[in-house]
């Protein structure tokens, strides 16, 4: 593969369809050979599934392993299915124990337990030690495969070590320093080693460690590993004893893709598992069918609240003018504190025993919001609909927003204190919700008014 | 500053205030000491601005650098007001060149002349040659502390000069490989290094290197970054010759920034700039309030619309019960699509001359949805009022999920290609556009089938 030379993707990819619609395949390896591992990567992100597999298969040796671990799980489970036995045998072989149980759990059961036993006895216990955590758990995302060190050991003993390991580990620069029962003490960096005289013993050039449980999730180790500027966290046991490392490479990924989930079900959507062209059609539609299926069983509750007040719509249409209005405003108060809450949650800045402080912030913002927005909204309806309609829209905004802000806020607090995910519960689900409580807002606050 | 031991960080920020409140700075010394590093960054992002400051003066000095630049650009700025000017100017000195331009541009413009005359002069150097790329670059956030090597150098001659940059280089794990000219041949790293024969030349272990230019913007070299799995992207000039590196733990914080600014434009709110607790209330209507009220005003359209048709709605009043529930879905298809595409831009999956697919694929996943929607929509509500709103329903349902993917799908890259953040014109702004346009829709689909 070379380097920087230009090559555009998109163009790649018609003339490597036209090639592969030829049955010209060594054009294809011409193509494809001045395409560097990004390139290559978005050009099989975006061919149909048997293309991938064809294009794949064309790429020299040294570097399709580089390719495929470039690929998300769900590619690289489709890329597996258009593949013979013995491509897939290599392929498992050569990844890392980590990477492989994250294909695994995309693959059908079944296959698991050919490729495991295709394995070296020592990458199937290492595999296995992975595979003995639960899914979404850091311990599934770990690598066994790391170079530690002891507090009494030298510095020149730790090089010694990490020169034996440089071929298989999966991190040399920060190693975990532990005691003689394996207890994580300290970390220390090959940088720090480097620096030191080789006969200094590491407890005295090792830093503090933070260190992360092998079942806490995955994410909060990610974002610990990130937010800490590590390049590897320890990952330990209930006794506190190391069992892996969670490397910065394998957190951003995972970082990534759980920014990908909350940002789908922010938009009440499930995150799709491939690439956007590599997702079929079908799997477009059926990443959003369930939510708006029961999102709109959710909004029938507004046909309930409006056919309540159906006689109050009669005698004043005018009424019916600002419905949009008024729910939408509600909707987007809620959507504003939820999105925020969620963020603040997932930044790890809010916790969920903050829940009365995070009530009482929202509730106060909501008030604001809704104090400006009513009284703007009431003074210039008034001037055009008349003083009525000018105070039941003030009303009603005000009221709205206030209600709105604190659901908002409080829904995704409820989620992850029920141990779902708070984007579940998120915006569209919270614009049902307070489309319907803002209605019945609206004509309650509008029959005061007009003592119907 | 010790290890792994328990602290509960809420409690701590209680004990500690109630220990600001006795002026009792012994005991906050005594509170704080038991916290790591997380836990103290933590606790500084609980406090209000005047208590962080009395708080960060108390840590001791070792630590208070390291807690400082954990801290984000907006947190570091209000700390910086509270602070004395001989304790700025040690922070200050004490940052590394990239984290220095961070926080100059938090800081008025009246501050940073004087804090870059504290400098020495090869410090002061380094900054003003990251300060003069544009902001939003990854010029700006790189870090021009680098450590290359040259093609045909030795790798003895390598570790040499690596040996020599330990206490100054901004990473020494992964190092540039120029020619004489300084264009970046390829990458290699420490690893390769230590594994290689002392005698064998740089250009025979090396790897491929993937750059970005310094002008890119700083998320699309993160993204690149961290997409790679490097730890260190080299930045080049436009003549391809080697200006910095942006180093994991930069790119991981671009992204993480990033992420928190999607999220929050997709909720139709400004973000913050600061952690949840540290933002005033004040601060967090003002993120809101602005396009709360940008989308209001956009909603008027939605009264526009139905005084147009106010006349059918008085005729026939059943059609306002199910309004809601029309807009709420057409905003929901709108919402799910613009997700999915806003996500796929930012992943890099998919571009802007991608235009007519995603317009293709959108119209389609939109006319799935609405047959689906629309034959349930339409058979439930004609049984239970009748055909002829169950016509109505179905045939809106499907019109409008049709629009509204389509549109969904297509705004995110209008706004791409106008150079705006596509998240800015997503959900809110999208749910606001498809309420009036569904309006319309399902009013004349109304007239049409009733015949008035």
């Amino acid at each position: 593969m070379n380097t920087n030379q230009v090559v555009d993707v998109i163009a790649l990819v018609e003339s490597v369809q036209s090639l592969i619609d030829e049955r010209d395949f060594a054009g294809i390896v011409d193509a494809v050979r001045p395409a560097n591992l990004e390139q290559t990567t978005s050009l099989l992100k975006r061919l149909p599934p048997n293309q991938r597999a064809i294009v794949y298969r064309l790429l020299p040796k040294d570097s399709a392993i580089d390719v495929f671990e470039q690929l998300s799980p769900g590619l690289q489970s489709d890329l597996i299915h258009g593949l013979q036995d013995s491509e897939v045998a290599t392929i498992f072989t050569d990844l890392d124990p980590d990477d492989r149980v994250w294909l695994l759990d995309e693959l059908p059961a079944t296959i698991a337990p050919r490729l495991l036993r295709g394995l070296s006895e020592k990458e199937r216990q290492l595999t296995a030690e992975v595979l003995g955590y639960p899914k979404g758990s850091v311990g599934r995302r770990m690598s066994p495969e790391y170079v530690s060190t002891r507090t009494d050991s030298t510095v020149s003993q730790t090089m010694q070590r990490i020169r034996s390991r440089l071929d298989d580990a999966e991190t040399v620069y920060t190693l975990p320093v532990l005691d003689n029962s394996r207890h994580v003490i300290g970390i220390v960096s090959l940088r720090a080693l480097m620096r030191a005289d080789p006969q200094e013993i590491v407890s005295n050039v090792m830093q503090d460690a933070s260190v992360i449980n092998a079942h806490e999730e995955a994410e909060t180790a990610a974002r610990k590993c990130a937010g800490l500027n590590l390049l590897a966290l320890p990952v330990v046991d209930k006794e506190d004893r190391l069992v892996g490392v969670l490397t910065i490479d394998d957190a951003v990924r995972i970082l990534e893709q759980e920014e990908t989930e909350d940002s789908a079900r922010q938009g009440g959507v499930e995150p799709l598992r491939r690439p956007y062209f590599a997702t079929p059609l079908r799997a477009l539609v059926s990443t959003r069918i369930v939510w708006l299926l029961v999102l709109a069983i959710g909004a029938t509750l507004t046909v309930q609240v409006l056919s309540v007040f159906e006689a109050t719509l009669e005698q004043v249409t005018v009424l019916a003018l600002f419905m949009p209005l008024m729910i939408g405003t509600g909707g987007n108060t809620g959507n504003q504190a939820a999105t925020t809450v969620t963020r603040a949650l997932a930044l790890g800045d809010v916790q969920v025993r903050d829940v009365w402080k995070v009530l009482f912030r929202e509730l106060n913002v909501g008030i604001s919001l809704g104090s400006l927005t009513g009284l703007l909204g009431g003074v210039i309806t008034s001037i055009i609909y008349g003083p009525a309609i000018g105070l039941i829209l003030g009303l009603t905004l005000f009221a709205v927003c206030s209600m709105a802000a604190t659901i908002g806020g409080i829904m995704p607090m409820a989620a992850r204190a029920l141990r779902v995910d708070p984007a579940v519960f998120s915006n569209p689900f919270i614009s049902t919700f307070v489309d319907a409580a803002g209605l019945v807002v609206y004509f309650l606050i509008a029959k005061m008014v007009l003592q119907i």
